[in-house]
């Protein structure tokens, strides 16, 4: 028994830590490393899913959370599983609940069991469990599955980030002895432990003996500077396994991803290339572009002349102003379009710079031109 | 001189008034009865252009009054004219911002000059007047522009309305002598003249000796009974030039269309298939329907089994029903995507039926299955 997914490491930079791999899953190939674009409520929010496979993502992920509280992973199920429901014929991978039942909901009671919780639509209290994660998970039908976490908050002390991770280990377990159809979807273990190296390596092995089909790293990007997280990473990134997938949660600002990346991370997802697009702000090769600002009235250049996604083949900047200005739909689907075809154009540079031995002349290049251009 | 568009009636129906017609303009051909999608501020609501063609559209509506005040008709001419601007190589009409200053405008002051108002966005007071409102459209460049009008409300003293009759008359004279591309932009004339058939059969008249190359009739729909809007077409539609086109402005439902392409109108435009979407009603082959209606939530057929355009295809109603409570942007493409399609197709089986000499035929039996079905 092969599996849902399997990892093929293809290439690693001469010179650092940084890999180019190869995921398949039952939707699918999925070329690694990997941006993957956010659809939190079972839609990558105002873009239709052609023009999200269109714009080169690989595969998307949703969120258990949202899902299980509306419309409910039961209708989900009756729809033939989310591929389905949503119309997205490529690889899916849901998150497991864990982060947004401590970030979403007004209440929550954490208990070994679980986490019982308000649910931020009605205020109904809710469980969430590593099995009934698993349940929702199954029901969804994702091609990769989340195991169900404590996500530590940034900061906190040595003994709560022990407990937490300790805790979050044994979860794994019962999520891993939950989730039976093996062949359908692979579970991915989540490693914690704060902002404490010792506490991650500790993690890394616990979860590492489960031999899980791939790994994530959790707990980072909530709030702590970055030089600590690049820390972190440089520390345990490579306690994973080297032949499993590695997956970054909840990162996607480029500077974030190149440094990953170089830290040997395969997998990342978040929300700001959409959410920053709702308010009219790009990212583009030579920079951030704020599209409220008057200079692009009257500039009918494309938003990025080095992009050739749909949104700048055909509308110029001072269009997409208008829009943004005007508060027209139309403007967060075309500026959510660019946003993530920039981030899953980067990750395509990346992979081609790995594999000829570069990426360490084109991140140089890149923060040259991004941040001091 | 030919002019930028040339009106060919093809067919009249066998036993009644309704009309088959093509309209060519130099951004191609609109077989009519049409209608024409309304793109308010340079943008169909929440769906990219493309998509607008691939529903059945074959020419667009923009605003002038939004454009005037926002991007502003200099920024759209710099850019090389709406088509270019808003990516849409289809026909255009633009509208004369005559029925918005009355009607979203905060104060106006009416003179023979034209109408002083305070912009909605950031209550600047402008003026927009018959020569204004021509310089707005030749600037935004749209294949038909609309003379600048004063939309008598409903109801309104016969006084009024044929002072107001008299003076729309004048400020067209004054449009058409402003308006010097007639080999680039057809200038329609706007009947008005209120409840009252007489004061329309004079307006009807008036501009009808102004040879101009297609008519619309204006100020209806404004909250009058649908009877009453009848009676008056039944008077004066075809008061009209026969070989000119005929546009009804700001009607939209199905009733209504039919009523009014039976009485011999061929044009149509209507926010409310794109309204309605963005709060999830659709129009459908057996009725209207509300997503928002639980019993919608495990419904997994198409939102109207017998349509075929790009949501009915690929969605089913209890996702979209799930984008709609989720506040979704993607619920309001792709149900304003289907209600355009469904009132586009609408415009199809017309347009055959008057050629097979079977609009009666078609009219009854659409009545007995959308509204009594």
């Amino acid at each position: 028994m092969a599996g849902a997914i399997s990892f093929e490491l293809l290439q690693k930079d001469a010179g650092g830590k940084a890999r180019r791999g190869r995921l398949t899953t039952p939707h699918g190939m999925i070329e690694t490393p990997v941006f993957m674009p956010v659809g939190t409520a079972a839609t990558v929010k105002a873009v239709k899913p052609e023009d999200v496979r269109e714009l080169g993502a690989q595969i998307i992920l949703a969120n258990t959370y949202h899902l299980f509280l509306r419309p409910g992973h039961e209708v989900v199920r009756k729809a033939g599983g989310l591929h389905k429901f949503m119309n997205w014929s490529g690889p899916i991978l849901t998150d497991s609940g864990g982060f947004q039942v401590f970030s979403l909901s007004s209440i929550n009671n954490i208990t070994e069991e679980g986490v019982m919780f308000a649910s931020h639509i009605d205020g109904s209290r809710r469980l969430l469990s590593p099995e009934k994660s698993i349940e929702v998970q199954n029901a969804l039908g994702a091609d990769i599955i989340m195991a169900f976490d404590e996500c530590v908050p940034y900061p906190a002390g040595r003994e709560y980030a022990a407990a937490s991770a300790a805790r979050t280990t044994r979860w794994l377990a019962r999520c891993k002895a939950a989730h039976l159809d093996t062949d359908r979807q692979a579970l991915f273990g989540i490693m914690q432990g704060g902002m404490y190296g010792d506490l991650r390596a500790e993690s890394a092995a616990q979860i590492a003996a489960l031999d899980l089909p791939g790994y994530a790293i959790g707990g980072l990007s909530v709030g702590e500077p970055k030089d600590v997280m690049y820390g972190i990473l440089d520390d345990c990134a490579d306690l994973l396994p080297q032949e499993k997938p590695r997956y970054l949660m909840g990162v996607g600002s480029p500077d974030a991803l190149f440094e990953a990346v170089a830290r040997g991370v395969d997998m990342f997802d978040c929300v700001l290339p959409t959410r920053e697009a709702r308010h009219g702000r790009a990212a583009t090769s030579l920079g951030s572009v704020n599209l409220r600002n008057a200079a692009y009235a009257e500039d009918f250049s494309a938003l990025d002349p080095a992009c050739d996604c749909y949104t700048c083949r055909h509308y110029s900047r001072s269009y997409l102003r208008h829009l943004i200005m005007s508060k027209e739909i139309l403007g967060a689907t075309l500026v959510s379009i660019h946003n993530l075809a920039f981030l899953c154009g980067l990750m395509a540079k990346m992979r081609a710079a790995i594999e000829e031995g570069a990426f360490e002349v084109l991140k140089r290049e890149f923060f040259a031109r991004y941040y001091d251009g």
